[in-house]
């Protein structure tokens, strides 16, 4: 059986989501690409730096506004490894990032297809397209494994 | 007839408005206390900052956290002029804050009474008190007067 390759980005977000691991963060890995390029690249850092807003996805926000030295992400794809919590998915809205792709899905702190369901409100002033699977079984794995290792 | 006051921490919230307008901003100020001592106070700062996720609320939790060199702020309460939104909301829970005092509720963008009510999702892992309204009708006024001297 061969099984369909995963996208770069999301082999590099996995990437990204073990290193976390190795530092002793919660597995979650982020990319943000426009035309094709990566832009930015974060992983899960709240412990390191001691910040509760260094989720993956807000640090990659973070980092490719300042690449392109711009508030806002028009024309740029974000690619993280789990469900996106209500912070990272405020942040995305803001971000007006086109498209989001996450490989794991996460009933307990996902705001995308659980909770809060942020891109779903009627006030939701910017919708991303949504994409989710790729990669799940890699990032669900990383997870359990982090979480199992820590009991 | 004397208008009760406002506390000071609110008191300081709008003055950080006032200067977020004065800068271009658009005019919300926030200030985290812990024991009665303000700990850090930001203003509204995208566009000088040229990132997305520079919500007073994000900067000033932000600011909070790197003062006490830890990524929860438990013990501490934020004090903002406008209702947070879905981001800033996330990351309140993420920091653990106690208290939330917000001035003006906004229908359009806030998530505590509104859209995605991310403390009342049944997975909400942190749900701190909130108390609203004090302040509003100046933290109101100086969100319209900014929009209306732009539009």
């Amino acid at each position: 059986m061969t099984r369909w390759p995963l996208p770069d980005p999301m082999k590099l977000a996995l990437e990204l989501a073990r290193a976390a691991a190795g530092a002793g963060e919660v597995p979650i890995g982020a990319v943000v690409v426009k035309d094709g390029q990566v832009i930015a690249t974060a992983h899960n850092a709240p412990r390191a730096q001691r910040d509760p807003t260094a989720h993956a996805e807000v640090l990659a926000i973070r980092a490719a506004a300042a690449a392109l030295g711009q508030e806002r992400l028009d024309g740029c794809d974000l690619w993280v490894t789990l469900e996106p919590c209500a912070m990272c998915a405020g942040a995305i809205v803001h971000a007006r990032l086109d498209r989001v792709y996450y490989a794991a899905s996460d009933a307990k702190g996902g705001a995308v297809e659980h909770g809060a369901r942020v891109f779903e409100q009627p006030t939701c002033l910017h919708r991303p397209e949504v994409y989710s699977g790729m990669g799940e079984a890699e990032a669900a794995d990383l997870l359990r494994t982090f979480f199992r290792e820590r009991r």
